[in-house]
């Protein structure tokens, strides 16, 4: 950030009165932009006993596969931005069902929420974001072309807790690059 | 928004290719502005069968009773942000358990994230932007002086479930005013 959304005047980083972080500061019009993390919501599409997953089209990790998610819009709830990413990225209507994970990426100002889901119907296909969209059984997940470390963990997780019995909402970090 | 804070040229609000809302847009520097929602994280902080909470000396609601909430920050998990804001407004050292809440704002585009958590001692006081800082008993909250909706919902969730058994984790929506 180099200039003022507001009035277009050069910002400055500077500890605002009364607070204890540098903030991007306008001395001419007074405003103090601050920057927060962002959150990505998404889902674990189940078809009976096999997962939707996508294929990625964009960068990064163009041509790696992902469960559907991306950054929640203003105006939404959880359960509706990860329908819609859902919608958007593999064409698929999914139930949201319960949160079942929250991670945390602060090297990088993300918290991923992740939602179970059932998938209504077998008529999906790839979003302008996705290359290939593909039901998975669990021994045919391609885990050497996973795109992001926080979908491998959850992923992971998830199927083991259902394999091993019902699968329990957790928070967790991660702070490792992808991969 | 008016301007580019990457150029300070005007900003257009349109909707960029491949995209389905309207966004600022740079037509200088081609930087597309995203704006997301932002996560309050906070903490339902309990010392035995006590609640401590925060009277407001800011607006909204200056005056008013709240949980420690605030917006989480660049580079934190969201515990450490619960326990950054408990520290900032009731100067309080606290525990951080299990999340208690996830609830979606959509008409002002914020998501809540509560936690559990105990309090570790009794050495708390206002923090800069608190008035008052108190522990209470279940039966002296003051409910018609309660800050926020979200709040009031959920510490009245919080504290029938402590009486019938255990608080379990949930999700909602809260789209109604404050109070
Ligand atoms: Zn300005
Ligand atoms: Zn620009």
């Amino acid at each position: 950030m180099k200039y003022c959304s507001h009035c277009s005047n050069e910002v400055t980083l500077r500890i605002p009165e009364g607070d204890t972080l540098p903030r991007y500061v306008c001395l001419h019009c007074q405003l103090i932009h601050y920057q927060n993390p962002k959150m990505v919501v998404g889902c674990i599409p189940e078809w009976e006993d096999r997962i939707l997953l996508c294929r990625r089209a964009i960068e990064p990790h163009r041509g790696k596969w992902t469960l559907p998610a991306g950054f929640m819009e203003n105006n939404e709830t959880l359960p509706q931005g990860a329908a819609r990413e859902t919608l958007e990225e593999a064409n698929a209507r999914v139930e949201i069902l319960d949160l079942y994970a929250a991670y945390s990426l602060p090297h990088i100002s993300q918290v991923y929420l992740l939602f179970r889901a059932k998938l209504l119907d077998l008529d999906f296909s790839p979003g302008i974001e996705s290359l290939e969209v593909k039901l998975f059984e669990e021994r045919d997940i391609p885990w050497n072309e996973i795109a992001f470390q926080v979908i491998r963990t959850s992923l992971e997780r998830f199927l083991l807790e259902r394999r091993t019995g019902a699968p329990v909402f957790h928070t967790g970090k991660i702070d490792r690059s992808p991969i």
